[in-house]
């Protein structure tokens, strides 16, 4: 595995990649890696000739008050892992590399971004969108994959990509969850065990609301309601939301019809899960 | 010359010239071009193998009371024009196939687009740097020509390129005048016979503030309340800023040294034309 810190040399050895014929798959990531990333850099290697990812603790999608200092790093296991899985590129920028002084431009979608987790983190898509646009800029990749479990993050790249021309495929592989349930996320680092125990009731309320609509269940105020009991019946856990909302614009749904997506975002202590499911009704 | 109009077939046309290593030179364009048009095309010409112009009125970047339905449009004369000056690729794409149903992404270049042009035009720049965004994602240059006439916009693309990492080298090609000094401007079109007698005083004004410079003058106040008068004198003239700034961040200056960017914008009946000189002090 190569690693690569310059831009200009990411865009060269990418320009040559795509010359040679090689087609290139790109995950992006934080780092802290868990077996939700690997599955997604799995996909990327059954889909492509150059495999690259990159690490990046991206400061532009905190918010002021949020976990960016201490959000958790560990770059050798990282490394280890990443050789395991295939990688052939982990493209590694400093802070000084990817924001240099005077840096001002930003991308902004719009609509899909002021609800859900957009609502109590209003700056984050925005940070997003930013920096997946100057990796995909910088990795020249033909396909790119994002993990189910930030649904909304998906649905805003999607967006992204289509409305700014960015040519490229984008791929949403599905959520990795503990044998447990609780869906892998870098933050689950911060839980105490009981706050570990309280947060598998995340899982297991989307998995209730999903048997209830099975069952014929068709009202969302009913669901909401069950789903806020029982989250609410564990002590460590303060609800931020909890949402059924279209797939397209990511609006709250009046009827449970189509495409839904049931999105939620819990807070346990300092760590704020998110999880969902995307159904059929 | 072969005419574009889907961006599918752009962007696989790019990548068969990158491929090849033919450099893929792009001067982006609303049409009803003109002598500076065709400057920046034949620098686009002499400093790659493949030119690509677009033609796209661009309704994101005027302003709901401005002339985006009265722009003047000329195709025929326009792709005519384009063969004689060696033109490549026309690029011409449908409102639609640019801002599909749904549209709802941007991208903003936030500290150099409030001043100067973006103060009254609030929302122009944002238009104008996603929309070059796009172009750039959809024709893949490796250099693009921008006109000096239009200095902020120069300015405002060369940031967002920096910032964003997009691949590719912006050429900034000088205004090309009227033999009487007039900025060649698609809007000189609106111009009534008094207008456009009267709008010669812009480059005078410009030029006169230059000569006092050089001579010594330091005094940017006075330098502004003669070139104020000047272009008051006119009677179809209706000033909307006069400003001498740094070109760094387009902001006002107190005291003149360094490069020096003496920009106006004024309105002569429905026409509201810029101008400026950029000079070393």
């Amino acid at each position: 595995m190569k690693v690569i810190k310059k831009i200009l040399q990411m865009q060269k050895v990418a320009d040559e990649a795509r010359c040679a014929g090689r087609k290139v798959g790109f995950v992006p990531t934080m780092g802290y890696l868990h077996k939700g990333h690997l599955s997604l850099i799995r996909q990327a290697r059954q889909l492509s000739e150059l495999v690259v990812v990159s690490i990046f603790v991206n400061p532009t999608q905190f918010g002021p008050h949020e976990d960016y200092q201490n959000y958790p790093r560990d770059l050798s296991r990282d490394a280890k892992l990443l050789r395991q899985v295939g990688c052939d590129i982990l493209f590694l920028p400093s802070v000084e590399e990817m924001y240099p002084q005077g840096y001002c431009s930003y991308v902004d979608v719009e609509n899909l971004t002021q609800l859900l987790c957009g609502a109590s983190r209003p700056s984050h898509f925005r940070g997003v969108a930013t920096v997946v646009t100057k990796l995909f800029n910088i990795v020249k990749p033909h396909l790119a994959v994002f993990g189910q479990k930030d649904a909304q993050q998906a649905f805003v790249i999607r967006r992204m990509v289509t409305d700014l021309n960015q040519d490229l495929e984008i791929v949403v592989a599905p959520t990795i969850r503990e044998p447990d349930g609780l869906a892998m996320s870098s933050r689950n680092e911060y839980l105490t065990p009981q706050e570990r125990a309280d947060a598998l009731v995340l899982y297991q309320a989307l998995k209730w609301a999903h048997e209830q609509i099975v069952e014929g269940q068709r009202n969302i105020e009913y669901l909401v309601q069950g789903m806020t009991k029982m989250i609410q019946n564990k002590k460590t856990a303060q609800i931020d939301y909890i949402s059924f909302v279209d797939t397209e614009k990511l609006h709250s749904l009046k009827r449970l019809e189509g495409e839904v997506l049931i999105a939620l975002a819990v807070k346990f202590g300092r760590a704020r899960l998110i999880d969902n499911l995307l159904i059929k009704v």
